[in-house]
């Protein structure tokens, strides 16, 4: 229940970002609203496919598919000012990873995949919505720009197996792993720290 | 019988439509035959990878493979000259969406899917081989950047569940759904319409 | 047993390809990492949603996994001058797609797939890494740009169905199909063989 409340509020921040996207790449309503929805369902929709769960429970999900495309409408009406925006794609960003990592991965483990399998399933439901979205728009993918980004999911992802190996209450324990993940996303955007770039190329 | 022959017609138009693309794009022989087994059945496949038919029916299905093929090979061979390639993509491509969205839905009704899940599985059938199509080839999609799009495939999928649920013969609703998808298309192409873009952006 | 150390040379293979073309984008180690990831593991993911394997194979087989990470990684730590990297990506690619091409094509044989949908999904397996990898980094995929690339990649999967047919026994049969299309792909790298491009385009 908690969790499912806590899948709409990250189908929400996902529908948002793409939206926000949409609007930078100056599309019009129809563009938005397709991206929204593709971006807040294709992480779901691709943890679907992986796990063999048939038709993907994002597209039978109506409450789903009305938040994802009120998001963007509502985004396409009152879109704040294009000097807020970049930011605004890379909070709500944050909020829909964290959400979405650590709801594949519950799911993943329900299903009975092994740990690390729920690990990386968890991590492509989290970014495969997003990266969809900065494909589709072509840009190179937030996951391969951002330091701290595929190391959060995985962080996040972490927290929910070892919850589950110690048989904590799954709610809390999703809790904190998504915290974990916008904390370090934020953290990362607040100090923009970076990792180590390749060596100087010569030639 | 006739869904499969018109089905058959939709593989055709979009393997026209990706290999028209290609050849704009400068390709080679080879790069506009797979380019156009892409575009015809890449929408079929991703279908077929959301219901859980394996393997895809558009890869095990020999006549849509040598439709898509021969179509690509004599695109290359005998193509228009470039001033008519861009409206070729286009009509192309409304024809294939229009035979594709409802062949979708049909199929993911037949296959149990509730109403709202089978109009979605539809439009991403239609809307799939030229979203690949485009993403191979660097461009925007249609879908985002063509207003009657997203708007012409939901009414055509719309058009096949509620035939459904009326108990129509599947055929001519198929055929009403399609017609309505095209000329939806052409009339968009022709007229140009516009829908409303975002707000004038400040900063 | 030699198939899938063969397959995790191929991993290891298409992990560098990915990870040096990362290079080339100047991303830094996470980016790189998870380029050399998506890069060799995106053709088994998609061979085994096209099967109905779930979870897919390449997400639960942890030394596929460690392969790939620490590829990556050494990749980012002792990669080459930049002007041996173009060629490098163009011949880790050609090993990368003879082993995949012939380990698709025959997991898609026992899998009780017809001979042409085997072909068709094992060139899919070894294309589909490489296609993932060049949409990401907003390139168009060598597949589409490279004369004899599609046509490599058949001819091995051919050899394969075709060994099956005559019960031949399947690890030399891989072996001469991954070797012919490595070869196919060396020898269009070296003479630069030139496929027909379309007539001249007039206006």
């Amino acid at each position: 229940m908690l969790l499912a409340a806590l899948e709409l509020v990250g189908i929400a921040a996902f529908a948002a970002s793409g939206a926000v996207a949409a609007v930078r790449a100056r599309l019009d309503v129809f563009g938005v609203t397709v991206l929204a929805l593709t971006t807040a369902l294709g992480g779901g929709t691709i943890r679907d496919v992986l796990l063999g769960v048939h038709p993907p429970a994002a597209l039978v999900n109506w409450p789903s598919l009305a938040v994802a495309g009120v998001t963007g409408l509502v985004v396409f009406r009152f879109h704040p000012t294009v000097a807020r925006l970049r930011r605004a794609v890379l909070l709500l960003d944050a909020f829909g990873l964290g959400l979405f990592v650590t709801a594949g991965t519950t799911t993943a483990l329900a299903l009975g995949a092994p740990p690390y399998a729920a690990c990386l399933v968890g991590m492509t439901t989290g970014i495969g919505g997003g990266a969809l979205r900065d494909v589709l728009l072509r840009e190179i993918p937030l996951v391969l720009r951002r330091e701290i980004y595929a190391v959060a999911a995985l962080a996040g992802a972490v927290v929910v197996v070892l919850g589950d190996r110690l048989d904590l209450p799954p709610a809390p324990v999703s809790l904190v792993g998504s915290a974990l993940i916008v904390g370090l996303r934020l953290i990362a955007l607040w100090r923009d720290w970076n990792a180590p770039v390749p060596r100087e190329i010569d030639g």
